[in-house]
């Protein structure tokens, strides 16, 4: 049970360098298996996510929260197109946090995650999310210290009244090797259909890759709590790292006693009323 | 060239009680062609995405938002989910119009829509949508007949300001048969796992099914405009509307000339800049 969940939750004594973003050792061991044992989920993950949407037409409060972390080309478009594949695109919909606008700015740091979040019945993702303030903030130095080293708290009270009210928060980290980045950075300059993708600051943030490797460290083991956990997702193998997530997605799903509604309605007597029209 | 939509939009003189809603002359013969046809186009859709994407990063202002309207069971949720299969999930967005909240309906009907129209490179789909106030609203006498009245002429100025902005609109009624309702809402009540879904005021609606297609035909004649054409689907075979509907979507996004932007900074220098990392 919840596998791939206890395999890749960041718990006591975690260690991102520890971890190795080949994962050779998780899940199925080629390309094509992983493809076809996604395919064997999506209409398990489709069923269930049909019962969370059912649930809350009669007032359910359930919904989900998939927050996607990592450094610039770690996978965010792709892991984004495998949920996507899985649910139902009328409950599903996905926000990119990039850099706040003054008037975002102008508010508490939350404030712009709060206005997007699930309604009960919907799956949310967020591309990029409320933890880049304990990220690029701090490495960036865009903010004092003695604020952001407040935000972990913030995070986790905030997160645990979004659990508290239905919600369940997934958060995933996908995790690439600085090697990686750089060969994935090189088919972008090589292929000019993906130059529009490149931009020249994206070498400032990878030259403070260990900077960034202890903020997420530091955000990773601060808030992986019992009401949202961390996930840390090996991903320099794109199909690696679509199985894990999608067995992550169906993982939580699971567990979250998902049952169509019973109806109040006399099925035989409204048969009868349709055959009258 | 836009052959699709050439046989599909609402010109002059038209008569929503000519559409034959099987629409037997229209497309490929059976359900195994379409879905191969529109599994064609996907990476050509998905690329025409990326470039307008690609465009917006620069400066782009080009958008595309698709309505769709319906009777009850005419598929609004199978036509959105092959849009959802071939464009990118990371640009793409549904908002569904329910009743308008005692919040919404004290700004003009306008306002709710205007809040979640594409930002630029985005596809944006209305599951119902601003016409609403000129169906349910005149069908169901929630609004007096003067005020639903002048709103064929608000929306088509409000369409034309949205089109001149960059946007495009591609409004779709799916159209079935009063008998292929009757046979779907019978599918629904046969089976219990469709039961959330069904609602007994679902036959109020279908009682009223002749004062819904003349609000129709008023709305689709009136507000088909140079600038945001209606196109009505026949919708009798699910598999021909979505083959109808990725056909337009395609023709629609292959007319915006959309092209991969120039880049500003110089490839070999980058590779360079990349390597010494």
């Amino acid at each position: 049970m919840n596998r791939v969940a206890d395999r890749l939750r960041v718990g006591k004594g975690f260690r991102l360098s520890d971890v190795d973003p080949a994962g050779d050792d998780l899940g199925p061991g080629d390309h094509g298996q992983a493809r076809l044992e996604i395919d064997q989920l999506e209409p398990e993950v489709a069923l269930l996510h049909e019962k969370m949407w059912a649930e809350s037409r009669r007032g359910g409060r359930k919904s989900i929260l998939v927050v996607l972390q990592g450094m610039d080309t770690s996978g965010k478009g792709g892991a984004t197109k495998v949920i996507d594949l899985l649910v139902d695109p009328l409950g599903f919909g996905v926000v990119s946090f990039g850099k706040p606008t003054d008037d975002e700015k102008a508010h508490h740091f939350l404030w712009r995650h709060q206005l997007q979040l699930p309604e009960p019945g919907r799956i949310r993702l967020f591309d990029r999310s409320h933890y880049e303030a304990v990220l690029v903030e701090r490495v960036r130095d865009l903010t004092p210290a003695d604020v952001w080293q407040g935000r972990y708290d913030e995070i986790n009270e905030w997160e645990a009244t979004l659990t508290d009210g239905g919600m369940r928060i997934v958060k995933c980290m996908l995790h690439i090797s600085k090697e990686e980045q750089k060969e994935r950075l090189r088919a972008r300059l090589e292929d000019p259909t993906k130059h529009w993708k490149y931009n020249p600051a994206d070498l400032e943030d990878r030259a403070l890759w260990e900077d960034y490797m202890a903020a997420y460290q530091d955000a990773l083991v601060r808030c992986s709590t019992e009401a949202a956990p961390w996930y840390v997702i090996p991903s320099n193998h794109k199909w690696r790292r679509d199985w894990l997530i999608a067995h992550l997605l169906h993982e939580c799903m699971s567990g979250m006693g998902l049952a169509f509604p019973s109806h109040d309605f006399d099925v035989a007597a409204e048969l009868e009323r349709l055959e009258r029209t």
